[in-house]
């Protein structure tokens, strides 16, 4: 029967949030931290953490290494932070004595940093950042959308604050929610504001208690929760402990190695500017001379491979972007390869056929 | 293969989002409204109209018969609405009468009001405060999270501005999605503020690209669409069209009508005053003398059937509602009606076994 | 990829199909039995049964309450036996003292009969037949297509020879899977038979060696079994098993019960001639005067309810069946007696509207 | 509610097997034939083939490439024919000369063979081979199992009287449908048989007037039909006449070549002898020196790659098989011969890395 109250009021779904909650919480590894599952997007979880963190005239710190570091620095300045921008340069990261320069010379509430940027498949060194940030005590915020359950991430030892993320990347779940993970001490810092949160969909005063019903396996309300998308999480999530964070961490190393190594292979180049600031859940490559990105884009789809465009408005139409995150394996990275070595042969690219997917076998 | 570009940028989604726009405007009956179909809730959309039809010292007028009344004057208050309520008495709605005094006694920006209140069951007449509204050249908005796809409703017809609603309710999607569907006379309002939006999440601003482009067919990228529950959507909504609506409301209107027959033919008393204020969808009746509300709740939900408490926070344990909506059909109201006469009787109480179920099958 | 040995060694699968087997026992009572579960009908089990056990000139008894207890006779005749039949009335059982007599007479290899007759749903006793055919050394062969987990039924404690069934039934599995358990008696005497199995596929000593292996988690090969169904088999046999079979054979008689008072009260009469008679997993009334089968039936169709025409030649368009097994409930009951009492009224029927669902309401 | 007659009467499902039974038809290229769609096995296709055809000293020839050429002849002789069985050597086929001399010598009713047989990978001559029987007018039996919707086959113009396979392999649905394709000759061969078919459950006398009647849009009933197995068997009969047959079967004459090529390359030999007899649905590949079968396919598997083991009985340990039929595309055999790559080099293998997946991205 349809229902006005929804099943989220069954004891077993009740177990599923509770158990997805605490699930989320060991993924991030910070077993002191609140999480938060809300119906939205990886946004609406930077949204959050924004709007419950800041009020008008806080000073805060955007570290980027691309398009997601520039939204989150406009999300901050909607809630009235006077924010500061150090960009790196393409496929590069901020030096760590820059940030550290940075945060000496004003009195920052938070530092806001994307682990891997989308749009440059570059990789934020996560743990120094978070040991600055500790040092000039200042609130983290790691924004881990293409990054949680896929790259190395230790919440609390590395002293990050709050990290958001959503459920379609690593975590493997379809699009739909946004996760945060949030320490005691943001969630202090929240219950210190004076002014009332400008948002009151992301307001965490409306989701606390909910959160807090759930995990201690008791139903509440404040907007019906995305019933079958947190039924998915929880599945995935236990597949993600299941493997070994650890052992899951190592996987997309070899993946992300093995990738490089095939697309060099091919003679094409990458965004990223060495290994130490290269993701492992995509890579970035450059298209060789006269390989168009619509052409070669539409081909690959036709050949049922997913691929991604450029990103960064002034390169877009300059490089493509490879994911390999969640449950990817040999046979994955492989069908890409084959892929694109068939469709840059097909554009008239001259490579030796095999030496991409040669250079899978011998890293996976 | 995991993708840093989910599926969203897929023709076939592109096309499935595009109807899915469309459909909804069909379904509220607004040809020329702007439809928004975002990751969220039910309570996002209020959020959502209130963000950014609200400007600070904006004066809003709530007609409220329950308790999503209540809630849409807090939303309307944190984006900085002067609101005044008007309140109904439990079970009755405001009178046509009283709304329009009111409306003449200040310049109000908007008005605000639930088509059925999840936790009173009861129905307004959206019809008639529609056309106050427009009288008064005020902003309607009508929260039809509970009614719409189930009770009637004519938006630009009856001349209703915004209407707000969620997929899991008559929609008959899983929860996840809020749905929004704005008259152009809103999105005017909306372009012609003099301040920010307060709130980056709902900002129209970011979503009314990326529906346009969806809707012609386009793919656009603010935040990541819940793909799975979009597909959903698009399903559900065909449904509803292929059956007709005005089949749909009388479907409705008949099993509201054999709902309440039954409550009343088992002895019990209903919130709603009476029958022209009593909602379709869902049905709120008193418990007799001696069933207590867990018992009973406990004992329902052991027979299989999912039925829910009262919500009003006076009232909670006197009074359970029952949701008739969606696909509802006869064997749905026999099953739940079977089951109440039995946790009655099972409880002590002495009624007619039966005597519930029988009028079903003389109004259904 | 596509394989040339399907899945059907994969050990989870092997794990699977050895629950099966044994989950399959379980539910028949019988832990000495040997199980097959072979890709095919009711029907193929059936030609099992008889290709197996009856070489040219044995002489068979069949003890014939309907459609099905003919058939029995006609495969066995197929196989070369001598067969008799002793028929009952429309709606009735064959005494035992009738059959007594005639095992009696002569020297019978074997006896078969069908527990519950698809056809007439009359009950046959089981366990008084199981225990003449003992008493007199013949071999004895249920047909339990309409009544394995659904009635009672003990095997080896009743003596039964061999018990055939299907998956579609009260198993509650999609059709396609063809389910026999065989008494260690039943494979000795097919063992001594002197004579090869007229029948390749139906053949014991090509499926032995397979279930024996199964059984004991070793992935064997005779014809690839149907993978899927035998996975969703082992999940029913679960549940039925964990419902405890008594409680399921209650639920069963319960459900038989108020389903023959919700049509006694509307003024149909049954096929079967008393209570003792009476199946509990389907119900078959008499249609009354002036309600024609094909309008009935189409009626009854649109409503979304599946019932059954007659199925004796004779009676054809003079009754209808009701199933309701399996997982059968109240709810069920509802829905089906209340579509039935409206199309009743809807075709020009009196009677009091709500008496037959009232019936279902006392008794379950 | 669970139901005495099945869905099988449902006006839906009646379309389904109706389409069913004409593209099984369209597939084999054989708009005048018989189809048939029963619960079983390929295994069972055969039987029904040899039930029907065989009275009890009929003469028979086998052209035999392997392990199911061999079954036939055990199936044949089981109906009472005298078998001639002409086997040809491991990895070849029989030469057109030998068979047509042995067709010659004697007055045979039936010839019966296999297009690929599974366990070597070889692929007869099917055109020539219906060619011959049709000279001397001999009925035809082509075991289809492991070619019918991805090998070319032309059943009317071929001159093949029955062709039998089963729902799981090329076909691409999950195992559980027995599939046969009879010409009218040899549907008029069964109507002037002098003595009744052996087999209850195989006999086209109960499945005839089934066939008919569901291909006119009729329910009838014999045995309850595996519905779910038959939407299955629809869609993907569909999804093969839209990929058109011409297509399909070149699609896996590439898959094929390029299959060998990579095994070759890898320094592995075949068992089929050559090109010309090599089957384009799977490939025999035998081990090299130093691998071992068992450590090689426990390793494959626990890699997520499904092949199978050795067949014939005296080659067991010696060879594997790879399939590469049904939906097959580059990423499949890019995933499988990766696989191979990698065990092979882990089990101390020596071959240049990536030599296979070259050959594979050459020539698909």
């Amino acid at each position: 029967m349809s229902v006005p109250t929804p099943s989220h009021v069954d004891p077993d779904f009740i177990a599923v949030f509770s158990n997805s909650l605490k699930l989320l919480k060991e993924v991030c590894q910070s077993p002191s931290g609140q999480a938060f599952i809300v119906a939205g997007t990886g946004t609406l979880a930077m949204d959050m953490a924004a709007a419950n963190l800041i009020e008008t005239g806080d000073k805060a710190l955007v570290v980027s290494t691309g398009y997601f570091g520039l939204r989150f620095a406009e999300i901050l300045k909607r809630y009235g932070a006077e924010v500061d921008v150090l960009e790196a340069n393409v496929g590069d990261i901020v030096a760590m004595e820059d940030i550290e320069q940075q945060l000496k010379s004003k009195s920052y509430k938070l530092l806001a940093f994307t682990h891997v940027d989308t749009s440059t498949a570059v990789l934020n060194d996560a743990k120094s950042i978070g040991a600055l940030a500790k040092k000039y005590n200042v609130l983290s915020i790691l924004d881990g959308v293409c990054s949680v359950a896929g790259e190395e991430f230790k919440q609390e030892e590395w002293g990050i604050d709050v990290v958001v993320t959503a459920s379609q990347k690593a975590v493997g779940v379809p699009p739909g929610l946004a996760l945060l993970v949030a320490s005691q001490k943001a969630i202090q810092a929240f219950e210190e504001r004076k002014s009332p949160v400008a948002n009151y969909y992301s307001d965490w005063a409306n989701w606390l208690p909910i959160m807090k019903a759930y995990e201690s396996r008791h139903a509440s309300y404040f907007g019906t929760p995305p019933v079958n998308l947190i039924m998915a999480l929880e599945k995935s999530l236990q597949l993600i402990v299941k493997e070994g964070l650890d052992n899951r961490f190592e996987r997309h190393q070899r993946a992300g190695k093995a990738m490089r190594a095939a697309i060099k292979a091919l003679g094409l180049e990458l965004l990223s500017k060495n290994d130490d600031v290269a993701s492992n859940t995509l890579t970035a490559p450059y298209y060789p001379n006269k390989i168009y990105a619509a052409t070669f884009l539409q081909a690959i789809s036709e050949d049922g491979i997913v691929l991604a465009g450029g990103l960064l408005p002034a390169l877009k139409s300059k490089y493509f972007r490879i994911g390999h995150m969640g449950s990817v394996n040999r046979a994955d990275l492989l069908a890409t390869v084959g892929a694109i070595e068939t469709v840059l042969r097909n554009n008239g690219y001259k490579h030796e056929l095999g030496a991409g997917t040669a250079q899978i076998l011998k890293h996976f």
